[in-house]
């Protein structure tokens, strides 16, 4: 039959051509379009970075300021959307809302019976602003709060704070918050993105394919994993325990401590320096460097002790607890991010599409089993 | 980096260990849990196939009854449900309202922290007769009518028609549906199954899994292929053209014609024989053997100059239609069955459970790219 066995999880396997994002895990490189993640989280926005993942290049002046205006111009949502989030009940968790959310907004999108590459780069512009909408409108309803109108004079990092608080934020909380969406907006064939590349390849359509995205990324195994490594922390803290004492607690009882290792690195994931950094300064901003020092100690520990190395998940939890943000939006603040290498990803399927369909090893009862029937059974 | 290039569309690769589904593409052979797909479609029923896939044996008379009493038990929608179906607009297609409602169920799980073995099954009850529900309710709605209450003496099959039109189907409706049912169930790694599995293998949940299937099977490469089929009888009916001068005109058009040949058969897939000799009866029965005999004279003239055969989905659109089913209903239909199969699948990914991550082969800008300043582009 030709089939070639692939290891499990797909592991080392080349599922496709990519001209998206470059990772060398041996020597922990992550570029985007060739351009290394470093440089663009000291100098590029989350705007210039969406630009380079969906066409290619750096925008120039000009096209940066049209697709700021696409992504403003694109910060609304229809009013039956807001009434829909108030419909769920109360204890829906964030990451539930955003995928009904997300699947919902094809009733209302203009160009939903087209799937051409032009109709994907609109519906990529509307998803990307609506996604951070529904974030925070939704956190804003959950609180018994009126959600915020979008401001377009300001950025996607800033909109998206405002929204969230109704408070304009500092520029140390923006621009941190503008280098975690950098750094979190691709990362090639990760779960959620080759689900959506699945699902688009069925000529489905781009909100299909986020919602499947939407879907793994809740997964503890994907963007769920700052999450777990946050709940650790309020843990330590709360018991007042030492942390290296309570890592190596766990440790004894096999128990796996979230925020370490990678797929595909072998080295130090080049997200986790900033987020370290990040952590880092935003606590000394704070006067409160409690999560950060934390963090530090239990990461020596564990590089000591098991080799593994932080991954993006470890920084990006106190980071994003120091910037005031409730626990389980980080999953969401990860799609809100991720929603533009998505984006990028379904774009470069569909212009050269085939139906992602492999093979599976059967080790099932050899066939041909008997159908007994019933009565004699 | 120890990859290995697959082919495009991982076509012939192995993407995972599944005891459920075999199939032998050049012998045309289809079988669940080593049963032949023929033994099934002539002797069995849609709950003892589901049993069959979820448990890999045929039950015990015990068993089923106790397997269709958790089904029957299961044909309950939350009030809020049916309120969130009313409150989608009148265009919102049937497929991206199941998808959203699917989503949407989770909020109303008693098991939606669980994520084990046995919730999952559970979850696999619900949703199975969930999504017959929803479908049905749906289709009332949008045409003005009220909700049918599910009817616990009928089966799946007599159900769904039952809550679709509100009145008791005929034997042979009920019958022809439900193996229409048996032979949709599962087909081992399809798109939308491999779209759940890389879904729940973030340890996500099965709604998660389950939304992701049904936006894959959304696809006109996927799910969509029927209606496809049935559109182009419509247009030859409606031209008063005949059949084999249309297609000719399509294939000389460089058109292509759907429900014709398959990624992994390389003879007659084995569901077609089915039905077309059940679309042959119903028309019969019906009095009305147009579109039988449009299809037919069509897949000879493909056989012969083509070499494709007819697929599951070519026979599966007259079928359909005869069985009064609107067009745009066929590809939810599909996941009224195809959610036995879905199940399957998840919970045997859960059961062993490794991530599945595959690389990309990198085709872009060669790293390192210069990060060049804006002032200077």
């Amino acid at each position: 039959m030709g089939t070639a066995v692939a290891a499990k999880g797909l592991q080392g396997v080349v599922a496709a051509n990519s001209g998206i994002c470059w990772i060398d895990g041996e020597a922990g490189v992550l570029a985007y379009r060739g351009i290394d993640i470093h440089e663009l989280a000291d100098k590029s926005t989350f705007e210039e970075t969406a630009f380079l993942l969906w066409f290619g290049k750096l925008p120039s002046r000009r096209e940066l300021d049209e697709f700021r205006q696409h992504l403003t111009q694109a910060r609304s949502l229809d009013p039956k959307m807001i009434d829909l989030l108030r419909s769920f009940p109360r204890g829906a968790t964030p990451m539930e809302v955003l995928r009904t959310a997300v699947s919902a907004l094809s009733f209302y999108d203009p160009d939903e019976n087209a799937n051409d590459h032009d109709a994907n780069v609109r519906k990529s512009f509307r998803l990307t602003s609506q996604i951070a909408m529904i974030v925070a409108a939704y956190d804003r309803l959950r609180k018994n709060k009126l959600p915020v109108e979008p401001d377009s004079s300001l950025s996607h990092a800033a909109n998206f704070l405002w929204m969230l608080n109704g408070e304009k934020p500092s520029a140390t909380a923006t621009r941190s918050l503008d280098v975690a969406l950098i750094l979190h907006a691709d990362h090639e064939l990760n779960a959620s993105t080759f689900a959506a590349r699945v699902i688009a390849a069925t000529l489905s359509d781009v909100h299909s394919a986020m919602t499947g995205a939407i879907g793994a990324l809740k997964g503890p195994l994907h963007g769920g994993a700052n999450e777990a490594v946050m709940r650790m922390l309020f843990a330590i803290d709360k018991e007042g325990a030492d942390p290296i004492q309570y890592v190596k607690r766990k440790l004894d009882a096999k128990e796996k401590i979230s925020g370490f290792g990678h797929r595909v690195y072998r080295t130090e994931d080049p997200r986790a320096t900033h987020l370290r950094k990040m952590s880092e300064e935003l606590g000394r901003a704070s006067g409160n460097l409690k999560w950060f020092e934390m963090s530090r100690a239990i990461e020596k520990y564990i590089l000591a002790e098991k080799k593994l190395n932080a991954n993006v998940d470890f920084y990006s939890a106190s980071t994003y607890t120091t910037l005031g943000i409730d626990l389980d939006l980080f999953t969401p603040l990860f799609a809100v991010s991720r929603i533009a290498g998505w984006a990028a990803h379904v774009i470069e399927q569909l212009d050269d599409n085939r139906l992602i369909r492999p093979r599976a090893d059967y080790v099932g009862p050899e066939y041909p089993v008997k159908y007994i029937p019933l009565e004699s059974r």
